[in-house]
């Protein structure tokens, strides 16, 4: 912390102007390491088991031209914050992407999570652009010489313990993600079911509207951390009928999406798994992205993952994350869990996270845990192991755009033999 | 050999009106015992390699009854073969398993490989039934309490090493083929360009017509073992355009069909991988599918793996079993071979196989090896090593249905939602 004030201050002598965003940043810190929620035993031993794990990726790049010949930042839908004065999307602060040119300089303080600032190791939530050293930067393209100009950010999953206490599954959820937005993740997952055990019969208690106590708390602590929590999913209860949803907050605590699981997880593996979500569930009938200003987002929840065509739809419209928080179990899990990730991976090009809830032999439900991301080439980043802790990776989307540029499957595809074609928008 | 004759004398005897075919059986046993084909030193030492590494499933079940109150055997598409008059499709002999009800008597040594016939572990190309014990059989009902009644046979990959004189090839292909059938392996696949080095300078040296002296042998080596033979592929030249192409034969020595490679391999991973088959190649235009008395197998040539709607098609047309001969490469090999197999068996619920020719690291393109077959449930049922070889797997496809049953994405699908749609027939 006296090292992010003291380079605070350097730089904020450099720059006049840039005092007063500098003295919000230092707020900001503050309220971080103030933690409004108490973190349990359990999140303190994720803690210490949840360094980062993740693969090291060099975030800055060699510089490399870009098709567009305007702001290099705004081409990529980011706002411009090195003072070249170009607007952008509301970034963090609106978090659809969409719009908000001539974004007023006073949500400066929400670009420090924005790509191309180059972050601490263990940067608190809040620290210094990548152009630390060298001149006043007065345009992207001298920028763009040190920087890495294609977004990267830190994505934490959140390997919970889900236990059959709701207010005690919240509490400590909320102080995980406070956790990883204090190690820098900027997108945050959290599990399927993370405040109910899974189970049919457990479904109807534990349901709740949306929004409602459990989304609240979660809308709450993405605006305290400024990031965007995708909120596993929980029993949901809507005119009489319970779904199994994922609700999605932005940086400012708005709900971007709500996902509720398409397809119900009905299986019936004589002697291993028997389950019958259909039993009391709904499914949801629509597809679940959002923007954020490093990628698109698409969204499914564990037995959404066996179906392609859902990643494919994802993968047309333009998503390079796919995020699926899901409670595989012991059967399906060794035998299909990492596969099913790394073919939706290397399919669509796109980076696949899973969030699990760790493993708890005692439950009625036994999670197989290992919540995994995978690049685009297949690889496995990071994979928990089953007890309750939080991964981290570090995702490239230049590195995604590299291999799009190496094996060109999109454009490659035979639209005149076969397409696969989304019914609802 | 000699365990044999004695059998079909016993049997013989039993049934007076079957000595005739008896006959026909010991003529084809001692025609399979000749070998035509010269196996030169490399497919001897495959011979020795070749040995049979598939997991070992049972395939002889429990009888299970099935929907149709009919003969079973018609009701899987199969010839009636044990006596209670039931006619079917023309099988092994026509090899499309259309019409061909009240097949003459006369083809009944072609349904030694029929499912349903329990052959010796070693069975030499015609073997008994599986009925050998117990009284004659009047009905498929007795049978079936013995038998097991959904399909089962062996599969044989020829990861031939290919040469650049393109006679030895198609002489050691052939030999290696006819091992194959020795071993009781009904449906035999090579590797793409087995009769040509793979290389786009290659292609318009080594191509042909179909049918031309490669496909002519194939087709040869098909008819005299009485099985299936996926001739790998070869280069094409048709009204001046080359193509990739490859062409299956049927017991009976007609080509059933010729699959040109969809997605020509166009691709370029800096300092590992560049090549541009678009250079002197074209692509095909249609999906190739063909039936045989086990399943329906649809066809893709190495690249077109890589494109999921493709298989996802096959499996809506009802095939059980996906082959592709392919070359991976030493960069795409261990990053994706294994993976895309897996990745297709399990999505689509099928068998996969692979035919690789056999690395030869002089080549100026190094295939990758380790053909493979793996299973509905996304387990890899055999994989070769790198070298000249034969592997086997027996594919049964009561475990398929098994599978398709315990999980039950196909009827799962959300067709309200989405749909993998074919442009062409």
């Amino acid at each position: 912390m006296r090292k992010t004030l003291l380079w605070m201050v350097v730089v904020g002598t450099e720059k006049g102007a840039a005092i007063k965003g500098c003295f919000r940043r230092i707020r900001s810190a503050l309220s971080l390491a103030r933690e409004p929620w108490p973190v349990s035993s359990a999140a303190a031993r994720a803690r210490a088991g949840g360094r980062f794990r993740a693969r090291r990726r060099r975030t800055v790049s060699p510089a490399q031209p870009l098709a567009s010949a305007s702001c290099p930042r705004r081409a990529h839908g980011l706002p411009c914050s090195s003072g070249c004065g170009a607007g952008g999307p509301s970034g963090e602060a609106g978090g659809r992407g969409q719009g908000g040119e001539g974004r007023p300089r006073s949500t400066a303080r929400r670009t420090s999570g924005i790509p191309g600032f180059r972050e601490g190791r263990r940067g608190r939530g809040s620290v210094g652009p990548a152009c630390r050293k060298g001149p006043r930067v007065t345009s992207h393209w001298a920028c763009v010489k040190r920087k890495a100009e294609i977004p990267a950010f830190r994505l934490a999953l959140i390997q919970l313990q889900v236990s059959s206490v709701k207010s005690d599954n919240l509490t400590r959820a909320c102080g995980l993600i406070w956790e990883a937005a204090k190690q820098g993740a900027k997108i945050v997952s959290l599990p399927e079911c993370f405040n109910s055990p899974y189970g049919t019969k457990y479904f109807p208690e534990y349901a709740e509207k949306i929004p409602g106590d459990s989304t609240q708390k979660l809308s709450e602590v993405a605006k305290k951390c400024s990031i965007y929590v995708i909120g596993g999913s929980i029993p949901e209860e809507d005119a009489g009928k319970l779904y199994n949803t994922c609700a999605v907050f932005g940086p400012d605590g708005t709900l971007l999406v709500k996902h509720r699981k398409l397809h119900l997880f009905d299986i019936d593996v004589p002697g291993k798994i028997t389950f019958q979500e259909s039993k009391t569930l709904s499914p949801g009938d629509s597809f679940s992205t959002f923007d954020t200003p490093y990628c698109r987002v698409g969204l499914g929840i564990c037995y959404d993952i066996r179906f392609a065509e859902l990643a494919q739809i994802y993968a047309q419209r333009g998503c390079q994350l796919l995020v699926y928080p899901a409670a595989f179990n012991l059967t399906t899990g060794p035998a299909h869990w990492e596969l099913l990730q790394r073919g939706r991976a290397v399919d669509n090009q796109v980076y696949v996270a899973t969030a699990s809830p760790a493993r708890d032999d005692k439950a009625s439900y036994v999670a197989w845990g290992h919540s995994t991301v995978v690049s685009p080439w297949g690889e496995v980043l990071v994979k928990a192991g089953t007890e309750e802790m939080i991964v981290y990776s570090d995702i490239d989307l230049k590195k995604l755009a590299e291999i799009r540029q190496q094996i060109p499957v999109f454009s490659q595809k035979r639209s005149d033999l076969y397409a696969v074609e989304a019914k609802k928008p």
